[in-house]
């Protein structure tokens, strides 16, 4: 860490700040500058939360943090990327791993009809929520414990594994009894008890990133389930909130890139709740596999404008099929892309 | 509810719409526009969702909602100002009122001494987080239980009520035990199982505002506590994230204002986190008051510079001292400011 | 347009808003509801600002636009793609037309072994900055005239049409003689000024999208350049400012999407100012291609770590030629995924 | 400044990394830590971009600037406060100076009215716009010249300066001989080209605050006119661009604490575009004296539903009248808040 004393600090300030530093058990090493002094703090095994309370001694400017403040979940500390097996389907391999179904269980015949279109065309994960994190206290709460049980019965019949979202430490058992992998929302990435809580299960943890969450906070709140006891994390890039209003959330394409190179965590990416928009998920879901997403989660309804919630944003049946067509077909119309700008550089020159 | 068709919506599909319109409950209004058709949603006791999960269908642009989605924190169902009143302290009376005390209770000395000061400073309620949330696992998290038999050991000694934070349901039952009034934090504006368990207690509630959260979500948040019995609710604007880094967050004086336009709860101000920079504390604050709020929340410390959490946004006894005088003495010099614009006018008249 | 009065407005206030409507040219269209009376506004050749200002007439509480305010650089209006001829590369067709170069024009050798570098690897038009904007007055501001010359004989010696930003209407003479494409930078999105004077040019145009601009702004500032009667303009998509600090700017990439889902303009994308970071610039190219942006832009520097601007985002030539390289490789790793997503699903089955 | 290397970087790397310091005119200090070396930079007269630029340099993760950037502009440049004169009003001095008058200027009997009212009730200097900055092209984009005249018609008949918006180079001429003040509008404050024309005059400038600028890039659009020659500047904040859009802008009232605490310009506020909303211009406007601003700029129309532009934020006569006298007022009441919280504590102890 860096400790930056103000331009007019006075002596016996700078004095106070390095005999802190001593106490707090670093090494510091004093940087005269032209305008200003500078204290650098050295050392492992010190108390860096006393330095980081430096900033409100008296001279004291500011004290910039050098390290990332994540771990476990960094790849200086593990280079090699985690795998992470949800009943048999392996995230982070080779594979692209897609995971759909409808944003809400709203009955047995729309489950099973969109679970057996979905794995048709090539999703291997079924994703349904059971409880629903809404805006609003009036708006569908989700089928609770029933939606687990009709979870449960599709997993066993059609051999797909199953996500679900669980929003309270209160939850964690049931969910846990009926699903293969739990899901935290965007809303609750930052809900400590959860984590805390779910760092002590056995289940792969799917880490949705907040709306307002930074790389390094997103990546944080990974650490308190490696933390605790839970290796298992996939992160999941679902938009964020910006000044764009056109869309429901800015999807933050580079994010996954980033991600992937601080941590060594499996990330995909939620065009659906990244867009809001069913017209821009197939070509955002192209993007996200370009930029080096490990998969997908979409959502889909048998008959999206009579669904309890997302409506606007889920494909129906024909739209996710051909989204994912087009994750190989436009690919290929993509792998050309380098023979063809050589030939535009070629009418430039003539 | 407005339904906006777009520009080449054939004629089956606007049919077909204002089937669903009627058979959700409602009466479709059809206008027919020169560019395009919009079909006004009028009726009571529809349902709403069916007509919102439209914006699905084809020939849909956009379903834009009319009224405010919140009803019993609004104004125009209940016109008169709440007061809540918190072991004898009456928020959204005339009285401005502040809380004020540590970010974290850290031991009996520290919080006694900090609980002496701002009430001979002119506090009336004590704040003092017993569980923190915070952004990375191998911080301090906070005393638990410990903390809060200090906080009620200080109220029963000082007379002064008690707000600590809330972070899981499982706690709500020993808090409530210790502390007057229960804070859900900026993280968990949205963690709807503890709304909906909060709901259910007896104790008021100071509801913060989340980083990311607009009015609308803020005032639905503080639905689900009254839609679910609770009706002491104050709300506290603590900033909110925006790309401007030099301080913590971004203050939105505006939004206490507005808030209080929209919703008959009292409203407060955080300087504290809504700036994350001492020097600016006093200022803030100021203003705060001046734009209408019904109080604040401070934190204190008696070092700022060994707190364990939050030292660069604490004042110390002195400052605080000052910062209540402030709100008294500055404002008398800007009581004269009418005066002295005419003064101004005077001059460049002359 | 609709006109959205109070729950309690009166009755002379509706009557007063009818009459206006009468008044601006349109006819009102009364719908009565449950909670509040809502006014339709229809017709053509009204004057729709008259209408959008009786937002602040009394009883009012909204005013809701339902059509874009944009018009000819709709797809609406205009179907048909666009495509822009930059000195014989045509930017909106087939082929994905990549421009790079340097940051800024530093000197003829780096110019000149900049763009054969960038040529031999695929790129058709050089990018180099003549007139910098530059956050400090204190920071190198290009060349100007002596650079737009070095431009010229680069694209005389190598057949590159030359791209390069104006600043100023004062300078667009001097550089529409220089260049083939002049370069609107995001800071001036919205200097009309400068609009309205490209708009009387014969030169394309290459419009970045304002940092804090909408997707309809950007799309309105293209309308003052087609209103004003130039129909060759090009969009960059370069990121936008939000809360995350991590990267530059955040990539919009669903913005691309949604640009060519409105407009029949072409648009390319900027990953160098979207992400600020080299490591990044190959992967959000895959990602720019992936989701149907119609070209990229580039920035190369012989030796980054010398650049006398945007060094930090700068690929050297050995990572241009891998970024261009990838543009056809990985695309072919990522063709396929369908295969591999049904892999995975074979997995999950068995 | 401040050289971090990455936690693996090479000993050549970190070789190069010192020698490079050195031709550029700076001592390296090497300080080894225990997971990584950091480099500081020391010494005055060096080349700063070529340290900013080894951010390019293998093994380099970042390069931290710990001075500000800006110089004339700071207050440890000059403590003292700037008070600019404007045509006999003085800015930054004990007054508060409070600018009012129409958006647009839109015929001589409207702001003679408009100047006449807002004279009457305090307001010392003339706003009114001439040629305004239009995000559609089909908006009124205001009456030029003849704005100009009358507006120095009005000047020389009530003895009122003028302040009116400059949006081009090619305008500051013209403006400079009616106005007494120009002001720099938001979508300008990074129009270099503008800057650098308008620190060439001698009329003293009102620099409005970009909606997506940070402080420091506000304080350094400010460096650009006082180191081009122009002292006599004063800042003005309007609210900035975020997530929430129940209001026009986020008013960011910290800001202007902060850039009086950074800066000795004097600071006004713009609660007009701040908030987008008449019925909250009074109260921030209380809020923006209370935390320290130097005056306000307020947009008041005769008829707000009948204005040409921004009707829905402009105050009436009444309306203006009120918040004038708003602004000692409710300030009173406010200064007797110390003793109020003093008789809550009572009430909470009793």
């Amino acid at each position: 860490m860096i400790i930056n004393m103000s331009g007019n600090a006075a002596k016996n300030e700078i004095e106070h700040v390095i005999e802190r530093v001593k106490e707090s058990g670093f090494q510091p090493h004093l940087i005269t500058g032209a305008e200003r002094t500078v204290i650098a703090v050295v050392g492992n095994g010190g108390r860096r939360h006393e330095i980081e309370a430096l900033k409100a001694a008296a001279g004291v400017e500011d004290v910039v943090s050098i390290a990332h403040p994540f771990k476990l979940v960094s790849r200086q500390v593990q280079s090699q990327q985690t795998i992470v097996n949800v009943g048999g389907v392996r995230i982070g391999a080779e594979n692209i791993v897609v995971m759909a179904g409808p944003c809400s269980v709203e009955s047995r015949e729309q489950l099973f009809a969109t679970a057996r279109a979905v794995q048709a065309a090539g999703a291997s994960i079924l994703r349904g929520g059971a409880y629903k994190p809404r805006t609003s206290p009036y708006e569908f709460q989700g089928l609770g414990v029933e939606a687990l049980r009709l979870l449960a019965e599709v997993r066993d019949e059609l051999g797909m594994p199953i996500v679900t979202e669980v929003m309270s430490t209160e939850d964690v058992e049931i969910i846990s009894e009926h699903a293969d992998m739990l899901q935290v929302g965007a809303r609750n990435m930052q809900n400590f008890a959860l984590l805390r809580r779910l760092a002590k299960t056995d289940k792969p943890i799917l880490l949705k990133r907040g709306a307002s969450a930074t790389i390094k906070e997103w990546l944080l709140a990974a650490e308190y389930l490696l933390a605790g006891g839970n290796p298992n994390v996939v992160l999941c890039e679902r938009g964020i909130k910006t000044f764009e209003t056109e869309l429901r959330n800015t999807f933050d394409i580079a994010s996954i890139a980033l991600a992937k190179e601080l941590s060594h965590l499996p990330v995909i990416a939620d065009p659906s709740h990244g867009t809001g928009r069913r017209s821009l998920i197939a070509s955002v879901s192209r993007a996200a596999v370009a930029v080096g997403a490990d998969g997908l989660i979409i959502e889909v309804h048998p008959c999206p404008e009579r669904a309890l919630s997302d409506g606007p944003q889920s494909l129906d049946f024909t739209g996710f099929e051909e989204m994912m067509r087009g994750l190989s077909d436009p690919m290929r119309r993509i792998a050309a892309a380098g023979a063809r700008t050589e030939l535009a550089s070629e009418v430039a020159a003539s």
